[in-house]
């Protein structure tokens, strides 16, 4: 089996435990909870998860333990998406090749699904910390906090927000990079390390990994956004260029943002194989994700 | 002193420690925490985070390690207040006396801002999880995830949303001011409960009084709606009305909607009585509550 049928078969797995996790479309209020499904089921990749409970079985821990987490980070993932479609924000009509949530379910509606997925994201991992009461799961929990937030994906957010239409240098979009990327990949591996009882030390490389392997996948998007099709993305392309972003692309160009992912993915590559015996997938992964198309 | 007095002593002590739990307004990106500082610190009551610390001392607990539960405890229900007033949801230029935040700093700032103080809410209860490592502590994250999610304020600010406007029945109305307000009084209270090592069985009986207690406080508000003016509230008066929002002022009248709250604040008093030896400032705050004008 080659790693895209591999991740396909954990893709399925994992969303049939997120459906499990989630409440069904006939709860009460159905509106929110179809709403936050319709965005959840979507079809992404389901990377963030994947990787959290890969990291957490290289280390020897089980996908079960891990799993409310994972759910978690894919929660928090969607509501980040939910939200930067918004018409005040990025103002998009399409993700994942249909309607943004808002445009199918009303702003109003749109924003309440967004908080209610990131509120349910810290609801399950709080039952889950309640139920093992163990020092991996309370920082398994810290670690995707932590990336979420206000020193994470929300700064990177913000960010990105306040520089459409400017000029900005290479240090700021790395910022937004690191923050609005790269930060939910490295709260994936570190929460699942934590889960298979990694240690410190190792902990501190595997940041150091997921943070080149985080921003290498930010600038492929960009370039993906420029060279790919609306059949291959779901989404609209050349979007950055429309809504006036500066990304490595138009700082770089194509080929010059080419080799930025090669060198920071290979550098990736050479830390996550000092990490451990079972750090395959990881490899396997980061060569992947560079040479994907969408 | 009085309980006024007593409450605004107690109001002062949380914000000056609210204050040290907040990243200041330098912190980069700044208008991200500029904004979310500007609602946090626009001068509420404080009711929740109080609530929580008096119910962790009430069973012996600390003030100090309730403190990160109930700055958490504030920060989602100012993310609440954020997002309720945008445009697409209540478009409320006013609260507190001062512009809301979207008409501050821009509609796509204000979603950011109570995106990062609903995230930065779970990230210090985490740090805290961390730290103690008690049942206590988790249990205590846990009612406060519960409270602020989609089986309570999300969901009843969803019915609240997609009721504007229509004739809704007592059951539905009873839904909105439980998960939409009670929801939030029941976190706190139970939060503080255990942390300050309560027992289940009093957790339960506190969980039905501060629902009684909630609930009286929404009738309470929709009363002042109707009969308090802006400078006694900061606000817009009878905005319920101009939304065409039912109440149960709209329901069953002003005097009818004041007998609720009587009814259920002395059903509240007498659940707070029987749960020990230390429940005098619930029961004062119960009785101050129904009396306010603001």
């Amino acid at each position: 089996m080659n790693l895209k049928e591999e991740l396909e078969q954990k893709k399925q797995y994992f969303e049939n435990e997120l459906d499990k996790y989630m409440p069904g479309e006939s709860s009460y209020p159905e509106i929110l909870f179809k709403s936050m499904r319709y965005s959840l089921f979507a079809g992404g990749k389901r990377l963030r998860p994947i990787m959290l409970i890969e990291a957490c079985e290289a280390f020897g821990g089980d996908a079960q333990k891990a799993m409310p987490f994972a759910c978690a980070m894919e929660m928090i993932h969607t509501y980040s998406l939910i939200h930067d479609d918004l018409p005040a924000l990025d103002n998009d009509n399409f993700r994942r090749g249909r309607l943004t949530n808002h445009k199918a379910f009303g702003e109003n509606i749109a924003i309440l699904a967004g908080d209610g997925l990131l509120s349910y994201a810290f609801e399950i991992m709080s039952n889950a910390v309640v139920e093992n009461l163990d020092i991996n799961s309370a920082k398994a929990m810290q670690a995707v906090a932590f990336a979420a937030g206000v020193n994470g994906m929300v700064s990177g957010q913000t960010v990105d927000v306040i520089c459409e239409g400017k000029k900005i240098d290479k240090q700021t979009l790395d910022f937004i990079h690191l923050n609005k990327t790269a930060a939910m990949i490295v709260g994936a591996v570190k929460a699942g390390a934590y889960l298979g009882g990694a240690d410190e030390k190792t902990i501190e490389k595997l940041e150091k990994a997921a943070i080149k392997l985080g921003i290498a996948f930010q600038i492929q998007d960009d370039v993906l956004d420029v060279i790919g099709t609306f059949d291959e993305l779901g989404k609209t392309t050349n979007s950055d260029e429309k809504n006036d972003k500066v990304t490595y692309v138009s700082l770089f160009g194509v080929e010059e943002s080419k080799n930025f992912t090669e060198k920071l993915s290979n550098e990736a590559i050479e830390i996550f194989k000092s990490c451990g015996d079972n750090m395959d997938f990881f490899v396997e992964l980061t060569k992947y994700l560079i040479d994907r198309r969408s």
